[in-house]
């Protein structure tokens, strides 16, 4: 019998106890064994809950307790999700987590910890939710040498962007919508400013790199600046806007960036809309390969945290080699990496900014629709973000050119 | 050092052999050993090939060679691969084959030998060609109840069924297209009668219930039967023609078929096209979850393989308990299970016609084109296929009503 311990009682904790309940012969049957929660750590008490008597607000209890062989965090947060979990592992404990920001902030560390301890420390539910990547990664994806993992990777980001697609109701409309249902928080930025994708493209860089890629060198951007008329342009083109988490690997060289881009119909992650999310793989043998599915939720997510009890219980005892070393990866400035960007330009003259875009870009084709005035966009060519960029700063001087409305890089 | 046998210099052997040498390091890192190609079996001689040297035309040379401790199954068919694999586990060898007949007609006995003699059968590449699916079957989605298993599974037809939707092009017009491309054979019943996608759902469902699904007991329709004219229909319904392969799973009772129907475009399988394959998963907590990608092709399907020799090598000696017993799954009659059908109906009265549907079938909705005549079509309620059945033959009796042109299921 396995004896486990869950730190949290928030939306996953509850969701891994009503996951372990509902399908409690099938997992026992996976785990080949009988799975036991002695411990629920939280600060509050649930009376009535099924959990009420197992419920503790000491986390010594359980790191005392040598019947406990693992613990899964739920609690999120670094602090004191990190001390809780590194003294689990320290004292010879496996630990599952679903906890994006430690895992980019600390999971090469944990990992070396918890192969030093012959134990495991699993992190499947921190991207991606209930999709299962991380494992597919670690232990399916051995033959290829990936080089680009793309993702939706947030679920909140992705319904506004639907929707705002969808209907054409504007930003600030569908934030309020996504609060209402839940989906957003009160204090949006960690969706909208793209930092929880850019936790999770770390998480995934990382694990294709076998390094550390360190989330605060991820070049971000979030969704805040996007507008239904860039959205329509983006359907012009046959496309639609996506925040994308994406990381490169090519000649040895690495680079990622989260960012909101036009992503055409032909690429699978197109279709991927409302809350779902998905990882779009490449790899040098494999070529594209996408995992699906729900990017959040309480009961997806804990599904993806049992997944790891299970694994874990079944290899008590035995590290399963996750590589992702404690070294840094070095990532390249992302000036340096090649992009096409949709630009929004305002005219005070159409035919000298559209000479101008010619002369600057090499291109005639200009997009314009009846719903926004003394505007027009294109498509630049391919280059590296630096030659746009100056270029783009080139417009900025040309008679006939107002300014630059957005702009927003295509994803083929 | 890992030595292994290749059985089969075809499209995948050679594959194989391609991806063990461009991504060698990648792999014997992920391997944690060297890993040594020692013999390929096949009947020819490659000289000036690279596994000039290697190649035996016996397989007892494999079979006796106790260096060997993994054979990798590139053959196809059933003889003789299905002698050469059993007596290569009965001796102790591991095997991972690509061989999805072989998979679904003996997969339970070579599995359950592979347990006896404490080594692996695996078989990722057998379905979804490169695309992970086996594996996180497995390893992954071990928490959840499977409700329902429903693929893409057959790139050809897939290929064949995008390129009729788009381009508005015949059957057969299609089909000589593929064989002059290479994804049709020149005898190409196997993938347009359903037979290859039959074998594939028979392997997918077999690991949900991990008893025996027989491809033999499973309803099988494929798609020579399919006109660009059902496309439309499907199309203003906004969906797609696919093949699918489905099987579900609920109260205990198991279904499953291979045919093509009318996938709706909330369904993420309706954004598969041309050869790609998906396979989607509902799980009674997670949800729906989609794995897509190439489903043939030399180099995915043999990059499937090669993640096998990854695992099998790595688990030299430990069996990897794959849950799939030689028992019999019994399935329900396929009359028995809920469907709902887009019907084409010629008529000699159109007004009586829709008359005798909305009598029969309780709805009003009918579907025109200006480009077939003397004809509608419908979409049933959704209720058992017998039902609906009689009551399609109760049409045939109605005055106005000259025949049924075609019955398509719905997939939502």
């Amino acid at each position: 019998m396995a004896v486990i311990a869950i730190l949290g009682y928030g939306t996953v904790g509850s969701g891994v106890v009503e996951v372990m309940r509902s399908n409690k012969e099938l997992i026992e049957s996976k785990a080949e064994q009988p799975v036991n929660i002695k411990y629920v750590l939280d600060l509050r008490d649930f009376p009535g809950d099924p959990v009420q008597d197992i419920i503790t607000h000491n986390f010594d209890d359980i790191l005392n307790d040598d019947q406990v062989e693992l613990v899964v965090e739920v609690m999120g947060g670094i602090n004191p999700a990190y001390s809780f979990v590194k003294s689990a592992l320290l004292s010879g404990k496996s630990v599952c987590t679903s906890n994006k920001e430690l895992v980019a902030a600390h999971g090469a560390e944990l990992m070396r910890i918890a192969k030093e301890k012959n134990v495991n420390f699993l992190f499947e539910a921190s991207v991606g939710g209930g999709i299962p990547i991380i494992r597919p990664i670690n232990r399916s994806i051995t033959s290829d040498r990936i080089e680009a993992v793309t993702g939706i990777l947030n679920g909140t980001t992705n319904y506004m962007l639907t929707k705002m697609d969808a209907e054409g109701i504007d930003y600030d409309e569908v934030l309020k919508d996504a609060q209402e249902k839940g989906y957003a928080e009160r204090d949006p930025a960690a969706d909208v400013e793209g930092h929880d994708a850019c936790r999770k493209i770390a998480i995934l860089a990382s694990l294709a790199t076998e390094k550390t890629v360190s989330y605060e060198d991820i070049y971000t951007e979030g969704i805040t600046n996007i507008s239904t008329t860039d959205m329509l342009y983006a359907k012009m083109l046959g496309g639609s806007v996506k925040l994308l988490g994406k990381a490169g690997f090519e000649n040895g060289r690495v680079w990622a960036r989260v960012a909101p881009a036009v992503v055409l119909a032909n690429n699978p992650l197109s279709m991927v809309n409302d809350v779902f999310n998905a990882i779009l793989l490449k790899g040098n043998m494999l070529g594209d390969v996408m995992f699906y599915g729900r990017g959040a939720g309480k009961l997806p997510t804990a599904s993806a945290v049992v997944s790891d009890i299970v694994d874990a219980v079944r290899h008590k005892n035995v590290n399963l080699g996750i590589k992702w070393s404690e070294d840094k990866q070095e990532l390249m400035d992302i000036d340096d990496v090649n992009v096409s960007k949709l630009v929004r330009v305002e005219y005070s003259d159409k035919d000298k900014a559209a000479a101008c875009v010619k002369r600057l870009f090499g291109t005639e084709n200009i997009l314009e629709t009846e719903e926004a005035f003394d505007e027009f966009a294109f498509v630049t060519d391919c280059a590296k973000e630096s030659d746009i960029n100056d270029r783009l700063e080139g417009l900025l001087n040309c008679d006939g050119i107002n300014g630059i409305l957005n702009t927003i890089r295509m994803e083929g």
